[in-house]
């Protein structure tokens, strides 16, 4: 293999699964003619998840021209594909046949979460298309609250009696009029319908006729009841590596399925949720407008305005100290925002680590143990460091010290704050991932402001 | 219900897979008083996972005693579930023959995650015990890249030529002396190797014995080259709902099989190292000890600390101005906190659409220009806000302007880098979520604590 080679490889390497600039550029180009043969051999190859990030990445305008081109074409699995904040501009664009065409062809659960959003008349709207039986399928559904795993479900399942052989479980899938598009598992009910076992159909095909599907069950069993925060069933499928796993009501009878891929695409929107919500932008998209944007992001920032303004009142209270040493004024920021750095990286793990349920009464206390004396050991060494800057840069050890002391403080602080805030928040039933940035700066502004011209008022002046 | 048992129902709901607080006391009471008969009753409900997660839960000492007692029960699966950050520390306490069956017990992808940190000697003790078949697998594996496809398929994948029927497959498999744990796909190759489709053993199930394979095959199919990136193929999953997916060598030719509950795990610790990186935490997990917890923080709060000097040679610039007024120094923090956030939320949107390819050179130009204007509205916002807060606070009508005009240059600057900075990262191959954080708040600190000072120097004095 040449260099270049090498070099060619690499980058269609890191382009995996990009979208490829050219076909693009080249379906705009087909869009701005009206060229409805060239379109649909363009977007011939993609797949409906493409289709739906093509979509998103374009203009309202163009996205406009290109789905009435597009027309009959326009699946129903791009619908569920796309990203919420622009899926009702899409919807309203579309042909209203296209549209209950695309509904129509998409699986009972699919169909929840496109429509579980609309308002009443809307919803109403897209379930009158659907046959009957998927409209009633539909609706239960939606009788359950919203992120649960009654919505996350498929309710076609395929069942057999606890007591059945493979032999006749074979049979019966052999000569079932239907069965699911995707299903990897056999349910085992017992008499009143509940869950007992999953046996793997790989395992039916390895196993003899005559075997009892009891004998081949799965080690791992969960069965998830129907109101189950999806962020649970995610969890669940996560740590105990399950495949498909079956939904029970209330009296812990079968009434549906939940396959990994959902169980995935949760996974996914989770942690989205977690590390925007860290960094306080709410539930943004890259589609959403100026004014939504805006509308996001505002509230962190006002947030964030009073926890200056807080730490701005600190350093007020110690104007004469400033005025008799300007020094202070450049160096006080150092302390809080290392202060606020240390505490965002304590935070950060703590939250993720309450997500991941690493964090529960067998470690908390050696946790923050642990986190405060990471502050201590960090803030000696920074102590150290800005002690000397201190020194050598205004020539004053007195100063050296009092920033020293305040660095170790203030870190210190960060390390607690950043583990006791999220656990607490946790604890209320809030999410540490919303709240807990602003709280824990608030401490480490305030606390580094007050520390460093504190000792500065009373050591140096 | 009653109210108390909503609120019960939620409790439960809340701590759903979480621990068992009571069982772990029951658990570490047991290894307490050298009861392997009552330990073992207590473990043996628990999932490997569980397990896994009780050992880096409980101290280092507790979890000596508790290995050492639980002895010959100890399962490979535990061990391919325990954090990486103990492992080594679990594998050195186990006896060596008990170890050696653990290993043996498990499937080849998961022996090669085991052993693929180890130095080269504990790897070769590791591999020695192996079966011939299962070392050598291992061992190829292990010539692929780290982190790559290769590493994560297993070798184990049953396949069929294209031209089969439903029947042949049927008689194929149930013929077969020993088919994977997992699997729920037939592969379909041609004659060189190359796979050409999947098909899921339902479909085989529900289709008639002279239905040709190749005519139920699942419409999405991605032969996922053994180099590519796990990142990458995490993506693929989740993109296109794969279930399963086979691997292929630079030939295109079939040498294993990835399953989505893999791909999950993946996608799991990609975002955990995004959250952590964003906050500068590296590679951290909650059972490092301080020294080590210690270490990997460093770095980051040392680079804040000379972007803080930078800002504070920013501010020391103007110290004659902070002297003649000094409400300036109370004031300045505001302005680059409020940046310094901004930029935060720009970025953290920029980090995650990179890793979910939805910013590309379709929409780059059209999001910029959003953060821009957003940073631009909301500066005017909390111009108009602070500007006030200046004029009521210190009855000042230039000092309000002052940091109205700061606000708004500083909001406009920070949606300008919390985007372009992660981007350009990107295109230069750097990982935006560990960079990127600096770079932005270097920016907003100084041209915060410029745009302000500069003002008030040129208006105010």
């Amino acid at each position: 293999m040449k260099e270049s080679d090498i070099t060619q490889a690499e980058e269609r390497q890191d382009d995996a699964y990009d979208l490829d600039r050219k076909r693009v550029a080249a379906i705009l180009f087909a869009v701005e003619r009206r060229d409805r043969a060239t379109l649909l051999d363009l977007m011939e190859p993609l797949h409906a998840a493409d289709i739906a990030d093509l979509l998103e990445q374009i203009n309202a305008y163009d996205r406009g021209r290109l789905i009435r081109l597009y027309d009959r074409e326009f699946d129903g699995e791009i619908l569920s594909e796309l990203d919420e904040s622009i899926r009702e501009e899409v919807m309203q664009i579309l042909n209203p046949a296209v549209l209950a065409e695309a509904v129509r062809d998409l699986d009972s659960d699919d169909v929840v979460d496109l429509v579980e959003d609309l308002t009443a008349s809307d919803q109403a709207a897209i379930l009158e298309v659907l046959e009957d039986a998927d409209r009633v399928a539909v609706e239960q559904s939606l009788s359950y609250p919203e992120n649960s795993a009654g919505r996350l479900m498929q309710r076609e399942v395929v069942m057999a009696p606890e007591h059945w052989t493979v032999g006749a479980a074979i049979d019966h899938m052999r000569s079932a009029d239907e069965l699911p598009e995707q299903f990897y598992h056999v349910v085992l009910v017992d008499p009143r319908m509940k869950p007992v076992g999953n046996v793997t159909l790989g395992r039916i095909m390895a196993a003899k006729r005559d075997v009892a599907l009891a004998d081949i069950t799965e080690e791992t069993f969960q069965a998830i009841p129907a109101d189950q925060d999806e962020e649970d069933v995610a969890y669940a499928f996560n740590q105990y590596h399950l495949i498909s796993a079956p939904v029970v009501d209330e009296d812990g009878r079968l009434v549906g399925v939940i396959t990994i891929d959902d169980a995935m695409v949760v996974l996914d929107e989770e942690h989205e949720e977690d590390i925007l919500r860290l960094a306080g932008v709410g539930e943004g998209s890259l589609s959403d407008r100026v004014t939504e944007t805006t509308k996001q992001r505002f509230p962190w920032l006002a947030v964030n305005l009073v926890t200056a303004i807080l730490a701005a009142l600190v350093i007020s209270l110690f104007e004469d100290t400033i005025a008799a040493f300007v020094a202070l004024a450049a160096l006080m920021p150092i302390v809080a925002s290392m202060g606020g750095n240390a505490g965002t990286q304590s935070l950060t793990v703590a939250v993720r680590a309450l997500a991941t349920r690493d964090l529960t009464g067998a470690n908390l206390w050696r946790v923050i143990r642990r986190e405060v004396l990471v502050g201590l050991v960090n803030g000696l060494i920074f102590a150290v460091i800005m002690g000397a800057v201190g020194v050598f840069w205004f020539g004053s050890l007195s100063l050296g010290l009092v920033i020293a002391a305040a660095m170790v403080i203030n870190l210190v602080v960060a390390g607690l704050a950043g583990i006791a805030i999220p656990v607490i928040l946790d604890r209320t039933g809030v999410d540490p991932a919303l709240a807990s940035g602003a709280f824990v700066t608030t401490v480490t502004d305030v606390v580094g402001f007050f520390a460093f011209l504190g000792l500065a008022a009373a050591f140096l002046i």
